[in-house]
């Protein structure tokens, strides 16, 4: 019975069925169920475990920032959603509809919210009348929901979880500084808590948010060379001031329009962390979002001592990380896997050979390292190894992306590349929308984002051949 | 400028109009404002602030006691909804539909959940097969949508936000062992948390949730005499198993059906909140869930010193609990009225006088009481009155509610204590569904419970006359 159990847990190697082995993991990690419901996902406890610790240490990042949290209805009115041009032909094509309440048919449609910068402006225009009232720095966990054809776990989902920040200030100035700044947040908590390091840039005019001036943005790279947008930060400028009315009497006693920011971060980090760490035995989870960040497994627990020696380790233990113990009736292996499968940095081992020499047996989730360590210095020992395991797993991702990271200088090249070794490709670009969309439509790439740290690799447009103007990141993109 | 948005400040008062003082403190005190959906509401930073507070002390509760949250879609397929008779016939009536996805009409309409029973269900019969995965035991934060005709911010409102627990069991003991527990983790927590004293006891048959087999509930009396239903805990038997399909094999190998809870508190604890503590000043708030506890207003704070004082005192005091400095230029009257509004626990003046003579002034916002407390002892003072309060708010409204607790032994006394003075009705009943029906037509009060604390009142129902099976609390309801 247990045995069997295990060997469906075996999953397809990444080599072999990249696609496949995603989906083998969220469903054997226990991160989430499908549902009755096309295209919405159920996370199960060990995955929204993972989104609590996403969620605290972002939220700690943003009201130390300043940021408070609100919460605004779910649904729109269909007349409020239109109010910014752009925008609702950005959204309206891939919006749910509410068309009755209860028997009644509404007047009006609803749309269930697929991000809330109209509410917000709508809620702004109230509250907000002198400059004493900014700026209004507000954020929202919630649920948003579009309706995308096709979908996968945590990646693409029709309903997914997310925050929404949503900012009003006096002036240009300020709200280009809070967009760069919560971007800013987004990069350190992706290297620092993920451990994904990410290229920080600006999109295309192609690529930017439905009524945005400018988006930003983080892009990762996955194991499989494609790209990732990681969190995204948009600069409205007044846009969205002038069609929601939202204005404020500053100091001269003139009436202004405020300039606004928003900013997201949702569900699919998870997706990331799971393609950025993974491999072949399962998740691989970094300390600082690992909801078990060392697993006890007593080696020969029927002998005397053993399970009392374990637990006595994991009240220790419990007070400088998250310690699970697993005494249940499984064999030592099976209990291996099993964690390995959760991506559980640490595992310690203690058996009565142990403890005779009092010690115990410490084992990495990432590189399998195994050290012998007493149990006098455990404590020491355990915090240092998850730091280390912190650290070496973003250096691995960061290796791997450089190692994935190519120049083209010209279509060919960038063709090659795509075909032959996914991954990043750096190469100039002239600006002009139409080679975008030729490089598009060759290579199947799209522009990731022309990023902060420009460099000269020709002055040359890949596509076109004339006068370039940017260095742009090209990739597939999840 | 700020006298008038000071004057505009003041609020109607109690006597005089309930409903328009309540109204006036949520938008007063910046709780909540309207939005352009009807019946929804914006749960504005102040509001949302106590809400997290509730949260998080609500989380941890639920997670002392063994559970898990996880994350459900927000919508139900048509077909889910209707597979439990009662529970639809529950729900149906007020769910709002969604019809479209984009520009497609779908095949079959999704509402969008009041409660995930149905969603928990579809889940547990796929992932529930041995005794071995008994018991489930999970959570969910979340909003819900139930289409009211009638609503008031925090008690009513067509989308609100909640937990919702759901578990699975192997035994019809467990089940209920599992619904008086939490029946129980609710009462502690309003009682310690929300110094909200609470009735316990079950719901009648017809006061019962759609589909449960027993329903238990807290109810609290509000400062206008009316009852709030603060939280509810349900035993559904195996009705939604055997609905549902949700069977496991048990020890002996033979396929039995699970025994089901679930249990809510939401956001209208918040309205409970605001009419229990109360006051024509505005909102109260106890220190546990207050997001500002100590509110430092300097005196004077041109003077040399003063502002340098009041921030060291604020680092000072940050270190024991929530607290703010306001060295906004309006004067210090203004502010005092306006964290009275806010309901601020406690307030801290100081000024050059108290400077010199190393002294500051606490005022309680409960008793207005002001004392003069040596900056040496500050801390523990500070300490020491805010779990004062905590304890005096509770003690306070144990007392009115048992002031405003009638006991009727005949619909002569019943109907003169509805009319003449509000609050509970203590009384006995045949057991008969008719005499609760007649009592509803002719005085508008409910059976708001059983109490599991009986009292033998009299040997005849108040209403027929027949012999008595039960002392019910009744009242008119939020």
């Amino acid at each position: 019975m247990e045995k069997e159990k295990k060997l469906v847990q075996e999953i397809t190697s990444m080599e072999e069925d990249f696609a496949q082995w995603y989906t083998d993991i969220v469903k054997k990690a226990e991160l989430v169920d499908y549902s009755s419901v096309r295209g919405c996902m159920i996370i199960r406890p060990y995955g929204y475990a993972i989104w609590e610790l996403i969620q605290k240490q972002l939220d700690q990042r943003f009201k130390e920032t300043g940021h408070e949290n609100v919460y605004m209805p779910m649904f729109i009115p269909e007349s409020l959603l239109q109010k910014e041009k752009d925008h609702v032909e950005g959204f309206a094509p891939e919006v749910a509809w509410v068309t009755h309440g209860g028997d009644e048919e509404l007047t009006e449609r609803l749309c269930v919210r697929p991000t809330s910068e109209t509410l917000f402006c709508d809620h702004y225009s109230k509250v907000i009348q002198s400059y004493r009232d900014l700026p209004k720095l507000y954020n929202q966990w919630c649920s948003v929901v579009r309706w995308e054809k096709t979908t996968r776990p945590f990646l693409r989902t029709l309903e997914f979880l997310w925050q929404e920040g949503h900012t009003a200030h006096a002036t240009a100035e300020e709200a280009e500084e809070e967009t760069l700044r919560m971007l800013n947040v987004y990069a350190e908590f992706c290297e620092n808590v993920l451990a994904i390091p990410v290229i920080k840039g600006k999109k295309t005019e192609k690529e930017k948010f439905a009524g945005a001036v400018a988006t930003y943005t983080i892009e990762s790279l996955m194991h499989d060379g494609k790209a990732l947008q990681t969190g995204t930060s948009h600069n409205f400028g007044d846009r969205f001031a002038k069609a929601f009315g939202i204005q404020y009497t500053d100091k001269n006693n003139q009436l202004q329009y405020v300039h606004q920011t928003s900013w997201g971060m949702t569900t699919r980090l998870i997706g990331a962390i799971i393609m950025v760490h993974g491999d072949d035995n399962g998740l691989v989870l970094p300390p600082a979002v690992a909801p078990i960040q060392l697993i006890i497994i007593p080696i020969a627990q029927h002998k005397e001592g053993v399970l009392e020696k374990a637990n006595e380790l994991k009240e220790r233990l419990s007070k400088i990380a998250r310690v699970k113990l697993d005494d249940s009736d499984k064999m030592p292996g099976w209990k291996f896997s099993e964690y390995e499968m959760k991506g559980v940095p640490l595992r310690l081992e203690v058996g009565p050979k142990d403890i005779e020499k009092n010690q115990v047996v410490l084992v990495r989730r990432d590189n399998r390292e195994k050290v012998f360590v007493s149990i006098d210095e455990l404590e020491e020992k355990v915090s240092e190894i998850l730091k280390q395991i912190q650290k070496d797993l973003l250096e691995k991702a960061r290796q791997h992306r450089d190692a994935h990271t190519y120049v083209a200088k010209n279509m060919e090249e960038f063709e090659k590349i795509i075909n032959e070794t996914p991954g990043f490709i750096k190469a100039m670009w002239c600006g002009d929308e139409a080679c975008e969309t030729l490089i598009k439509e060759k290579t199947g790439a799209t522009a990731r984002c022309i990023p902060f740290e420009q460099e000269q690799l020709s002055k040359h447009c890949v596509c076109c051949g004339k006068e370039a103007k940017h260095m742009v990141y090209w990739g597939k993109a999840y």
